[in-house]
């Protein structure tokens, strides 16, 4: 639905062979401007505003210790967000980007504030150590509600970021579930874990994962869900399928994109992929997904604070398309021959 | 002269600990922004203006066949940056980043333009397959007057770009001439010579290298040259002297960083080095400088384009360390011991 034809691509890649640089030579920022023009269905994409939205929830996972952090940080992050002193806060308020923070289902009782986003689906799942973490209609209604909330935002590209104390754990569960990539490979240290809090993740979701087997895609999400990994799957398809360039984070964000794509597999060419993260398992799911992350950073921090950091890259890409003079304008000699 | 206490350092680093994210999670921005606090001597940097220049200036040697591109190139380019229409325009407008373009020795008659800086040593340099690309007078002339340049600038941060048909050719014989590497790992295709191309340019190199032995530094910069490499060094001297970031751009910008750390190697840690290009030696002469570019883009366009996509990254990091809230001022709970 989202495919363009390989002709327009073509005539993309001319315009910006047109563009006085040798052919080629911007590298990563030329395929982005192809990939978001060929996104927009235009040689001249607008690429001026970004939303970011914060998806924030808690997985009753985090209680079998599978984090180096308490659950309460969940709840106090939400906070920092609203009170706009958390990284992410930081790096989108210099780049003009408006962050909204959702409750997906933050342990606890629910936070009033009237900068809150309240879409809980639950006071945190339930620990998929010893049964499901959500019905199958909760799953299809954090899905929805995600979807939901991007149909009223106007901008030209969506961001998103997650906060939830365990969602690494999730994160891990739900890609070897969908991918049948290996635990080990896939469980890193989250926040920051030590040797031993590592093994003891590891052991913990080995122990869930032999609790199900044949599982449909659908029936995983619910078996092992995490409310703001759904909702912001949800807010991937809704996003893509308006044709808004979708920037995808870090281990959790990216965790969403795929089973965004389990769901809507012709979503994949609005998908920007915005770093590498340093939590272990990330690189095998790119691979798997055959993206290529734009920066390399060694962030681990979630927050969609990568995506925050690339969006920068993404407009220049497009500005390059849009504003470039071309040799003809600007009356300049071509490669000898 | 630029180096800081370690106790300072250590004091940067446990401010960023204190901010509200997992120890070490923002990886390379934290890196940067303890750079950065260390060179401004202050936990509280300002970091909010940067000044592009861009240096241009022509060179013999590009008439023995070096470049894809005719030298008349160098001159319509000056004509497009003052037009604002090449990519460091586009890239620089975005940000809000001013553009200087210098005439260091662009050959030809002088170019008339309210817009054009003129700083002309010469209409480029002798090529320097048959004798020195310039006098040793000139040399000193040209370093200085990068220098004087940058004493007018009252930006926070620099970054340098070049134009200048011929001068990868320039660059990788400056940099096998400092450091002794072979001159086949440093040479590149610049703006897009094929295989024949390439080894033309090695050997028409390794001839003029032969040409001498056992230069002092400074005879190896008059000797070969190049009018915006040595004048761009010269303005990395000034700006770090001023504690300025100093953003280094790709393979050309590198070997006049080497050139500015050959006559001042106290202000490498003013130096900020934005990406890894396409052109082969480049990671040749990082490795030699040790040197972790930030980006990895597969630039190799020059005029200080990859310098220009750093600067959100590097803003960022100040932007981090000033305006993220700590775990104190968020009542937010620490690791779980």
């Amino acid at each position: 639905m989202l495919s363009t034809s390989d002709t327009f691509k073509v005539e993309i890649q001319t315009a910006i062979d047109f563009k006085t640089k040798p052919p080629g030579s911007l590298g990563r920022i030329e395929e982005l401007a192809v990939q978001i023009a060929a996104l927009k269905e235009t040689l001249s994409p607008q690429m001026d505003t970004c939303q970011h939205i914060i998806f924030a929830a808690d997985h009753g996972i985090a209680t079998e210790g599978v984090s180096a952090f308490p659950q309460a940080v969940t709840q106090q992050m939400v906070l920092n967000f609203l009170g706009n002193g958390a990284a992410a806060n930081v790096f989108a308020n210099r780049l003009d980007i408006p962050v909204m923070v959702v409750d997906a289902g933050v342990a606890g009782d629910p936070i009033v504030s009237e900068g809150l986003t309240s879409r809980r689906m639950g006071a945190g799942t339930d620990s998929f150590l010893s049964g499901p973490a959500m019905t199958a209609a909760t799953m299809e209604n954090t899905i929805a509600a995600g979807a939901a909330l991007v149909a009223e935002c106007g901008a030209d590209a969506m961001s998103f970021g997650e906060m939830g104390i365990g969602n690494t754990a999730t994160a891990s569960m739900l890609i070897h579930k969908l991918t049948g990539i290996d635990l080990e490979t896939l469980t890193g240290r989250g926040t920051g874990l030590d040797d031993e809090g590592l093994n003891r993740k590891v052991e913990v979701l080995k122990k869930a994962a032999s609790r199900t087997n044949d599982l449909s895609a659908d029936e995983v999400l619910a078996e092992y869900g995490g409310f703001e990994i759904l909702m912001m799957a949800g807010a991937m398809i809704a996003a893509a399928e308006a044709r808004k360039v979708v920037l995808v984070d870090g281990f959790i964000a990216t965790a969403a994109a795929l089973v965004a794509l389990t769901r809507a597999p012709h979503i994949r060419p609005a998908m920007v992929f915005s770093h590498l993260s340093e939590e272990a398992g990330h690189i095998t799911v790119l691979h798997h997904l055959e993206a290529k992350p734009i920066l390399n950073l060694g962030l681990r921090l979630g927050e969609g604070t990568g995506a925050l950091l690339a969006w920068p890259l993404v407009r220049a890409s497009v500005d390059m398309l849009n504003n470039m003079a071309t040799f003809a304008d600007a009356g300049i000699s071509g490669k000898e021959e």
